[in-house]
């Protein structure tokens, strides 16, 4: 039995059960679990001697705050992360978890003239801005954003779903939000490198052809077993697995 | 430089500062990094194929708690745990973690009698009864549980100091508090096999013979230095460090 691709709303009711009163996981505990696998996908995909910098791009939603655990996993993993941060989630946690990377003086990018500095010196960019809950239309900058990772040449890791993907359909034409003039662009989304899922693949991911891990090594049988999701055996201690030599 | 073994006090401030707005961590992140590092000491010390059965004996604080994730995460690295939980926690995260366990359908058991069954039908005992803030006398029928794990032919790995132990002057004499016949009992304190200490080694488990390991990759490197810890580097992407192999 290979693997389940899910869609947005199973997606969400995990997370839904997972952080219900039966399921009893606080967010603190799931973004930390997450963010430490997204770290682990970094090293087991680019080691830390040949890419020692990493630029941690990191919305404001949830995947955001996973962007920040990793970041500061992949301190501790002796990487030279840096935080590009366009807009910071307003959620306590978000705060509490970009407090804990300053603490270790993890610098962070805030203008888009900084960012294309930063791409320029980096080995590679760990996408955390999108995940599972984007929709269209793309508002801006995120437009210039998008256009800026998509033209560096270090390797992109994203995770869950590519940055402006569809989660169910994968890349598609993305279209911008109208600008004052009333003007819609159309941008053309990245291909990853890389790519790590979080507690099952999204429907988008399918097609994927590069190197894809897995994380979430926390969803409890009975839920998996409900919902079909046929999870591959994670090894070790390890808190990810690599789906791409499975599928 | 090598290791500092610190004091109940600096353990205590350790905690504070990682807690307090400056350090921003939630007692949900630290108990979940704690917990994830015990149980893959287990997992060194005591494989999986040789061991697949795991006793986790939780007292009521925080080191209950960090029992809790540690059984949890041993389910989920594919060992058969049984939790002994004399006295839960009232915290509202104990009891989350209780459930969470309880959600992969690892057995609790709650009596003495359960208890001498159980450390016969066990491969290894991890012991997160009492941690550093523990000191006597020692409340019945806690003695006889300790006792009982002595008695115990499963190696034993304790969580940061072994329980009873005084975490400054290690094993001593422990007397119970008196009985209802005003009589107090001396209790022999057991030996573990292997320790895992949690951000720093306390004072008490200096003369430690064992195999010893170090969890708590997420000290920021600020704190270590102001507290000149001279903690040793982690590998990898490990959250656990041999220290026995370094002493």
């Amino acid at each position: 039995m290979s693997i389940r691709f899910i869609s947005q709303k199973i997606a969400q009711q995990i997370d839904e059960e997972l952080m219900s009163s039966s399921g009893a996981f606080s967010l603190d505990q799931l973004m930390e679990l997450a963010g430490l696998a997204c770290a682990q996908a970094v090293a087991k995909t680019y080691p830390v001697n040949t890419h020692p910098r990493v630029l941690v791009c990191c919305g404001p939603g949830n995947q955001g705050g996973d962007g920040l655990v990793a970041a500061r996993h992949l301190h501790h993993f002796r990487y030279k992360p840096t935080i590009y941060l366009p807009k910071p989630g307003s959620k306590d946690i978000y705060q509490r978890l970009l407090k804990q990377c300053e603490n270790l003086e993890i610098p962070v990018l805030k203008s888009i003239e900084e960012l294309e500095k930063g791409v320029k010196e980096t080995d590679v960019i760990l996408d955390a801005i999108f995940g599972f809950s984007f929709h269209p239309p793309l508002r801006r900058p995120f437009d210039r954003i998008l256009a800026l990772l998509g033209s560096s040449s270090a390797p992109i890791l994203s995770i869950d779903i590519p940055s402006g993907w569809d989660v169910e359909r994968g890349r598609q034409k993305l279209e911008t939000e109208p600008d004052e003039n009333g003007k819609v662009d159309v941008v053309e989304t990245f291909v990853p490198d890389a790519l790590i899922s979080l507690t099952v693949p999204k429907k988008g991911v399918r097609e994927f052809k590069g190197r894809h891990w897995l994380g979430g090594r926390f969803v409890p049988d009975a839920l998996a077993k409900k919902l079909e999701l046929n999870l591959p055996e994670y090894g070790g201690v390890d808190q990810v697995v690599e789906l791409s030599a499975k599928l």
